[in-house]
């Protein structure tokens, strides 16, 4: 028989433990800190430990010998407990510093990172980087990025509750590779194949016959067989769908929103993170400039060395060509194009009913990248069949999904916006891995 | 050439739209409504329409005879814009109700839902429930959980932001089975097998050396080849990590304000959810109340007719039974059980330091049902190399997760809650399916 072991609810109560970023309010005060070995300098006749909390940096004065002997065998990223008394210096970060410490340490590393972790710049390359994500990850400059990320989904999320949506959470697993056939990952379901979902449009489609508003933030995947810069295998996608909209413009003032509530929620809760990685934010406009798809191409023919014309996309230089042009133009970082040819677009897509050539769709740029993609849909269920018939394509393996559109629904439109790229684009960085916690992509299941 | 097609943008504005929610408001006031045809009420000199929007229910009263006419045709579910006027009525639901309306059909459905979507009760068993989801789940009651699963979410996100956690976002395909080897999805990566990930485990623990204490809401996968009420083969989990705990019981407090900021934020978000269903929210003492795994084992010994003690898990039954015990001593629907056998938990498990054979781990049972996992974790990467080999199990396919823990971890812990399963409890369901928007399982993979 086994007996319970004594209770220890009686233990004293810890110590307890102060941030690094509220030590200015602690001046004279005996302060408990905890966290990781930043940074040591010695001098002749005092060691300087700059510990790293969540909350950012604190400077420890060392001076009695026993414990500066131990404090020069401490390994940077050392986890330590340090009481001492908060005490005012000009030298400090924010004005106050830690003086005659008593150290206990908590964790001692078994490897240091593959770099310093204090120098502002970061000495690796990509590879590096995400081997040792778990280390790596630490650098402020590389921890930033995901601290925007996190304000940003916030900030999406904040918006949208704000216009009555409703989150929603959607199967990563489907039964037929519907959206594009190609790109897909196959899985074993219990003996059956099936597919890794590469977005939640049918599902956010089919809901808003339910709650009208609905938003996801969630997972999507692709497999991605090139190893570009800007390529996930797996990314985050923030999707929205609305009922009831008169075309793809009651989505694009919806997209100018939730633009303009992550920005804000970007400078509000990740401002540490934008100083870090001397953040520009964009100036969300209240109406953001668009421009249609063959008026765009109409410019690019006039003022590059090409002629689009003809040619259902643009090219990735088109973008940065026509971000160019909205920012001398109208001062803006961000531009709509609308009016994507249909022959381009998902069979989902809405034409314009006066050029139905052309769709009711449209593609948000940001620093010369396009960041997101979005539209009104078809809405009725005789609709759906003709646009699969004039592809080609069965009814048969979406039946599941077009079912939701036999049942009476409004018109609707949405957009989907990638995390990661979004992210990227705000801090500068040149690969999107890097506004990735753990990629995965065509090399990379690891770590 | 294509030439770019006229502008439309002078058109003139739509018709502001209305809410049934915001009727009571707006008496005497021309208004248009849209949504969709809840339910025909035909009498002999007028017809009672009732529409439905994502703010509720609105009565319609149609007395001119072309309108009559129209309305007669409306099979349910027709999606309708209608303009008319507010007008008091004692008999309307929220005391006003629409008078001499204009009817414009804005969709016609092709097919009536399986059941009629405005009697009180639903008429259908689960398979035709799940089979035609994207009709079903209008239905209020069926659309009432995942209204309450929403606000579940937004309660757990702003209670963790508000302790200053970070949200993360990690992947969703492992190069390794790792975290127990049976009941997972193989994929084709790319030509390589690799795995759909059970838990975020490992991700959110790395983290807590970058971000001290983060958390994610997501999609993880169990290939669970059985078929109960209780289990799903993807599920959203509410995970969450914190770095710098004393022991298991920091975990738990952070847990009940989690369980808190949960169930005010279903108050205050779902509250016409929780109407629809008779949702009878828990009481979250300050202080929920706790049993060690041993004194469980005795007092099942005593009072019922089996003796567990011995055993390493506590079974449905003994669950049940406990959470009555805890309803009767403390009057609490919510009862911690702690220290589970180490044989039993995850190898990453912190055990009790001064009797090695409990852990410092702990369950959350929740009206008869546990709920939450969550405990200590090892922080040493020497303590993870002896927890494998006394486990007979290698280092070596655990290579990237356990690299952290070579880079000075401080002691951490943290927990899950599945979001289906807590919904499922709060509403009464039977099944956790009906918590589930598109459920996924050994038998279901549409829609």
């Amino acid at each position: 028989m086994i007996s319970p072991p004594h209770s220890t609810s009686t233990a004293a109560p810890p110590q307890r433990r102060t941030l690094a970023a509220e030590l200015p309010g602690l001046t004279g005060r005996q302060v408990t800190l905890q966290g990781w070995l930043h940074r040591t300098r010695s001098l002749k006749a005092v060691d300087f430990l700059i510990l790293r909390d969540r909350s950012g940096l604190a400077q420890i004065v060392v001076t009695e010998q026993a414990v500066r002997a131990l404090a020069a065998r401490l390994p940077a990223e050392s986890v330590l407990e340090v009481t001492g008394l908060a005490t005012a210096s000009r030298q400090a970060p924010g004005g106050v510093e830690l003086t005659s410490p008593q150290l206990t340490v908590v964790s001692t590393p078994q490897a240091a990172p593959p770099f310093d972790l204090f120098r502002p710049a970061v000495p690796a390359g990509l590879p590096t980087i995400l081997d040792h994500a778990p280390a790596t990850l630490r650098h402020p400059r590389l921890r930033a990025p995901h601290a925007i990320a996190a304000a940003s989904v916030a900030g999406f999320r904040a918006t949208l509750d704000a216009l009555s949506f409703t989150e929603i959470h959607t199967p990563k697993v489907v039964g037929s590779a519907t959206e594009s056939g190609a790109n897909v990952f196959t899985l074993d379901w219990f003996g059956t194949p099936a597919y890794l979902a590469q977005s939640p449009q049918f599902f956010k489609q089919a809901m808003v016959g339910v709650f009208e508003r609905v938003y996801e933030t969630g997972p999507v995947f692709r497999a991605e067989p090139h190893d570009t810069a800007r390529h996930l295998a797996q990314y985050t996608s923030l999707d929205a769908e609305l009922g009831f909209v008169a075309d793809h413009r009651d989505v694009m003032r919806l997209v100018r929103e939730v633009l303009a509530g992550m920005t804000a929620a970007v400078r509000e809760r990740a401002g540490e993170a934008c100083a870090v990685l001397e953040v520009e934010l964009p100036t969300v406009p209240d109406s953001i400039p668009e421009i249609h798809f063959a008026e765009a191409q109409e410019l690019l023919a006039a003022h590059t060395d090409e002629d689009p014309r003809g040619e259902p996309d643009l090219a990735p230089a088109h973008e940065r060509w026509l971000s160019e042009w909205a920012l001398h133009e109208y001062g803006s970082e961000l531009l709509f194009v609308t009016g994507y040819p249909m022959a381009k677009r998902p069979f989902y897509t809405h034409p314009d009913p006066e050029h139905p050539v052309w769709s009711r769709s449209f593609d948000l740029l940001f620093r010369g990248l396009e960041l997101i993609t979005g539209g009104q849909r078809l809405h009725r269920y005789e609709d759906y069949l003709r646009a699969l018939a004039a592809r080609g394509e069965s009814p048969e393996p979406y039946g599941g999904y077009l079912a939701a559109f036999r049942h009476g629904m409004p018109p609707h439109g949405g957009f989907a916006l990638g995390l990661e790229r979004w992210t990227a684009r705000l801090t500068g960085a040149d690969n999107v891995r890097l506004a990735t916690l753990f990629p995965r992509d065509l090399h990379r299941l690891t770590p």
